[in-house]
C-alpha cells in the first residue's frame, strides 16, 4: 500500500543520488584540521568546545523538514514542537550533558496557519522549559514549499564527564534504553492509517509523534562514569551501532532475541505484514540511548536505569574487529549471523557532530 | 519588468500574510523570562551567554533559502558559500565579537549537483578560515524543493566589550560603514540582467553575491569603547535604524544627502529607472555596520575606520522620542522630513537574537 504522502519517501529515493556520509566526509575534509579551541568536531552527537577549563559546551544542530521528517496530516503541531526540541536535546543527553540554550530557525510557506504555528510554538517552548533550557534566538524565513525547523542546542557538562562515541573497548557490554522500533512502527501505522483506534498501538504512534529525550539518564551515565561510549539512536540500531563501533575502532555482536521491543511489536507487525525485526534493528528516531559499559558494572547500570524509571537492556557485546553482527536463533536451534552495519533506516539525516 | 524568477518575490507576498516581527514577538513571549545564564536573548544581533565570567559567547543563526535569499541562476556556488558565512559572522562583528565556531545544516533537493556542492563547500570553508572560525558540525537533510542553508555561528568577546543595540543616547552621532544600497542595486541588476557587462556595476553585483562582514571593524569598535550601540545592516537602514532606536528608547534623524552610496548608484538607478534613495534607505543585505558614537569621538572613529580600510560616514543624529526621520533637501532649498522607520526592504528574515 502506498504512503498517503508520496513525498515522505523522498529521503529514500534521494539516497540513491547522494550519500549523506560522503557529504559529511567531504565537508569534514575541507574544514581542515581543528585546533585547541575544539575538543571534538564532526563525528559525534555534538561538537565539544571548551568553556572555562572545567566545563565544556556541547553544541548540536538538527533540521526537521515537512514531508521528509514529519507529515502535518497526522502530526499535531504541539507534539511536533516538542519533538523538534527532543531530537536536539537527545544529542546533548547522549554525551552526558545538560541542555542549556536553544536557537530556532523557522522556514514558513505561504499557506501558513497562525493557529497551527501557535500550537507548535507552545509545544516547543513547553519542551524547552521541561528540559531546562532557554530559547535565546533564531531566525524566521519564508519557505517556498513546506515547513522547516532547524534547532541549535547548546548544553554543558564537566570536561571529564563527556561520553564520546569512541570509548567502547572489546569486552564491554552493549546496552540500549527503552524499546527499539516503536517510532518506526508508529510511523508506519500513522502512514497507513491502520486500526488507528487500537489503543494497544498508542505507544508506537506516540514514540514517533512525541519522543522523549533521555537527558536525565544520559547525564547520570556521564556523571557516574559507567558509560564507556554513548550516542542516541536516531538512525536505527544497525546504523548507529556501526557509527559507535567505527569511532571506537571495534566491532559489536548483537543478539536478536535480546532486543527490547520485538514481542511488543508483534501484533502491529502482523497487521501491517512486516517483520518486527526490521523495525527493531533498522527503525530510526527512537531517540533511546545506545551505550557501552564494562561487564562488571551490570548491576550499577541497572540500578541507574531504575533511578530514572527507564528499562535498560544488555543486547550484545563489543569485540575486536569492525562491523556489527546480528545473531539470530533459527527454528532448529542453530544460529545464523548477519552483518547489519549501516543497513538501517537512513532518512538522509545525521548528526555531523551535531 | 518581472523578475526572472517569480519565486524571488515570495518573501514580499508572504509578508501580507504574516509579519515576521509579530512571530518573533509571539515566540519571545512564549519563551518566558530569561535567567542568569543569559545576558541578552531575542532582540539583538546575537544572543549573549556567559562563558567564564570575563568573557561571553555570542550566538547567531541565519537561514538562506533558494529563491528567497539567493537565485542559483546567477549566484556562483563558491560566492554563495562565502555569503552564507559572511551574513552570520556579520552578526558577531556587529556586537564587537570574534567569530569562533560554525555549524551548518544543509537541505538538499533531489536534483542536487555534486560539482555545485563542492564549489559551495569550498567557498564556505574558505570563508570560515578567513574569518578565523572552525566548522564544527551540523546536519544534512533532504529538501523537497530548493536548497536551504542554516548556519549557527558562535563568537566570543570580553563581557565588558559587547556592543548592544540598546546603548544609543540623545546627542550621539549615527554612523555607517562603507556604502549603502549597493547590494539591493546589485540584486536588481542581476535579476534584470541589465548591462551585465558594464564593469562599473561590478561592485554592486559583488555586494549581493559576496558581501564581506565587517568583523575587524566591529571588533575594534567594541574594544575601543567608541560605539555606544551597534548592529549590522541586513534589512536596510530604515528598518535596522528603527530596531536600534527602539532598543535604545530613542529616535534618529538622518540626512539624505549624507548617505554614502547615492551618487555612486546614480547611473545604475537611471538604467533601471528607479530612485537610488530607495536602495540606500530601504535596500537590505549590505552587511555594513550601523553604529552610534558620542560626537566628541568623531576623529577617533574616523581614525579607526582608516585603520580597517573602511570609509565611515556620519549620517545623522540620535534624538529623544521614537522613530526614524529622513531629512531631504528640496530643489528650492527647503527641507522635508519623512518618517521611514520599518519602511525598508523586509525579506521576511531577521535576527531574532540571532
Amino acid at each position: 500500500m502506498p504512503s498517503r504522502n508520496p513525498a515522505l519517501l523522498l529521503s529514500q529515493t534521494f539516497l540513491s543520488v547522494v550519500n549523506e556520509r560522503q557529504i559529511i566526509a567531504y565537508i569534514s575534509a575541507l574544514a581542515g584540521p581543528a585546533d585547541e579551541r575544539l575538543r571534538k568536531g564532526i563525528g559525534d552527537d555534538c561538537a565539544v568546545i571548551d568553556k572555562d577549563g572545567e566545563k565544556v559546551w556541547l553544541v548540536t544542530m538538527d533540521t526537521l523538514v515537512e514531508d521528509v521528517h514529519f507529515d502535518c496530516t497526522f502530526h499535531p503541531p504541539e507534539k511536533l514542537g516538542r519533538k523538534a526540541v527532543s531530537v536536539n536535546v537527545s544529542d546533548i543527553g547522549a554525551m552526558g550533558g545538560r541542555p542549556q540554550f536553544v536557537l530556532l530557525s523557522v522556514g514558513m510557506p505561504k499557506g501558513f496557519d497562525e493557529a497551527w504555528f501557535r500550537a507548535f510554538a507552545r509545544g516547543l517552548t513547553d519542551a524547552c522549559r521541561e528540559y531546562g533550557c532557554l530559547l535565546i534566538g533564531g531566525d524566521t524565513v519564508a519557505s517556498p514549499q513546506g515547513l522547516t525547523f532547524t534547532l541549535t542546542v547548546i548544553g554543558e557538562t564537566e570536561t571529564e564527564r563527556v561520553v564520546y562515541r569512541s570509548g567502547a573497548r572489546p569486552g564491554d557490554t552493549v546496552w540500549v534504553s527503552g524499546f527499539l522500533g516503536f517510532a518506526a512502527a508508529g510511523l508506519a501505522l500513522l502512514r497507513r492509517g491502520v486500526e488507528a483506534g487500537n489503543p494497544a498501538f498508542d505507544p508506537f504512534r506516540e514514540q514517533h509523534l512525541n519522543p522523549r529525550a533521555r537527558v536525565e539518564l544520559g547525564g547520570k551515565l556521564g556523571a557516574s562514569g559507567l558509560a564507556t561510549a554513548m550516542m542516541d539512536l536516531s538512525d536505527g540500531l544497525a546504523t548507529d551501532l556501526a557509527h559507535l563501533c567505527k569511532q571506537s575502532n571495534v566491532a559489536a555482536r548483537v543478539v536478536a532475541r535480546d532486543l527490547p521491543g520485538i514481542s511488543a511489536l508483534a501484533e502491529a507487525a502482523r497487521v501491517l505484514g512486516v517483520d518486527p525485526e526490521q523495525w527493531v534493528v533498522g527503525g530510526g528516531e527512537d531517540f533511546e540511548l545506545l551505550f557501552t559499559a564494562q561487564p562488571g558494572d551490570r548491576s550499577r547500570v541497572l540500578e541507574l536505569g531504575s533511578q530514572c524509571g527507564v528499562v535498560l537492556t544488555p543486547v550484545g557485546s563489543v569485540v575486536e574487529g569492525e562491523g556489527v553482527t546480528l545473531i539470530r536463533q533459527r527454528q532448529d536451534g542453530t544460529c545464523e549471523e548477519v552483518a547489519i552495519a549501516y543497513q538501517g533506516y537512513d532518512h538522509f539525516r545525521n548528526r555531523a557532530g551535531g
